[in-house]
């Protein structure tokens, strides 16, 4: 059996991307490191010759991105899914310098997609797209200044991984576990979602601050496909009882 | 007494760069990692609009940078100098991996003045520049590409050095999240188990199962006081419904 290769599974996203020369330099930092597999989700020009300009050797990079029109396309498949956000907002569970997760995201990468998401260079990820993060990942940086440029962030996102996967980690019990896609969490947080309308638990003028916070709680358990399962078999059998 | 600031004690030396954008990429690559001292050896066009532009907010760090003539103006002063190479051309007892010569070089930052030095983009290092040079110092990179732009590279050596700088100085903060007690987790778990009966998902003659499988994914999450209150207030919420 061939061996999975973890470089190939790790995908960079770069959301709303405003200057074209930030793609290309984001690139040339993944090519570097060995990363090859580029998402750009909504960029605002692209292609463009400033971004083939920046790439300088890494145009391949460029020429097998892909451009999705929206996040979701760019995280289908993917298990774990890190968001760079220029510093720790709340240290919380969900919470890691880049140096804390690059171990666990390395770890997943041996048997499951794994994508690191950037936002946009002047507003960075939105609420919603930290929404789909399990991890929120920062670089440490001065608190004078902590406006890493884009470029410059991938490449030391991409550093910290090399390093993470070069280091001759072998797959943990729990890294070995499948777990739950985007696309199947998503479509429990929408059960969930429906369910807790319908018990009057949720109101439905102010849905969006309890759903955030139970996403946030799930992230952090990286429920295994079969937990997934569990949790939409539990909704529905909540579903049925209510309608008896 | 005053304790000496180690990041003032460490300075970045660019020698012959070619590009000025390099060079405002570089001062702002140093800033966000909190350096201040920028040493430009013989640069082909600076002071230069594309370094400024480049700079963005490290304006102030290219202002203050220190133009030289020669190679040893821009060190004078200096205990200990890294010289930023390509890969390790001899592994020998002077060549390091970049995370192998942080610490050192953090450490004497602590009493002395250090350099990083970085030769120009094309070349690299003469070896009359890495003569100067106590350590050899390496980024790791793909050996299909290994070629990181200057201003990702400072931002990659610069990372590294402050998070040396920083790993003796102050004990890691751990979350002031209050995390749910056992207590409230049994509770928790008791209320689930009936409520899940009631639905009938759970089969009372086989419940160990799945309960065990249910505990090891909420214990991943570290649920916080506040989370477990949700969950509690979930489950009554559907135990209400269930009663209509």
């Amino acid at each position: 059996m061939n061996k999975p290769d973890p470089f190939s599974n790790l995908r960079i996203v770069l959301s709303h991307t405003s200057h074209p020369g930030n793609i290309g330099a984001a690139a040339r930092s993944m090519k570097t490191m060995g990363l090859g597999h580029l998402y750009l989700v909504a960029p605002r020009y692209y292609p463009d010759p400033a971004a083939d300009a920046r790439a300088s050797g890494a145009i391949d990079v460029l020429e097998r991105a892909r451009v999705c029109s929206t996040l979701e396309q760019a995280l289908e498949g993917t298990a774990l899914v890190a968001g760079l956000t220029a510093r720790r907002r709340d240290v919380g569970p969900g919470d890691y310098t880049l140096r804390e997760a690059a171990p666990e995201l390395a770890a997943r990468a041996r048997t499951q997609p794994v994508a690191l998401l950037f936002g946009n260079e002047t507003s960075g990820l939105s609420n919603a797209e930290l929404g789909k993060c399990q991890m929120r990942v920062s670089i440490p940086t001065s608190p004078d200044y902590s406006s890493l440029n884009l470029g410059s962030a991938v490449q030391v996102a991409a550093y910290e991984l090399r390093l993470a996967l070069l280091a001759d980690a072998v797959p943990s019990e729990e890294s070995a576990e499948e777990l739950a896609t985007s696309e199947e969490m998503e479509g429990f947080y929408r059960h969930l979602e429906q369910t807790l309308y319908r018990t009057d638990f949720l109101d439905p003028a102010y849905p969006k601050k309890l759903m955030s916070r139970l996403r946030r709680m799930f992230s952090r358990a990286r429920p295994r496909k079969d937990e997934a399962n569990i949790l939409r078999g539990i909704l529905t059998a909540v579903d049925k009882s209510i309608e008896k």
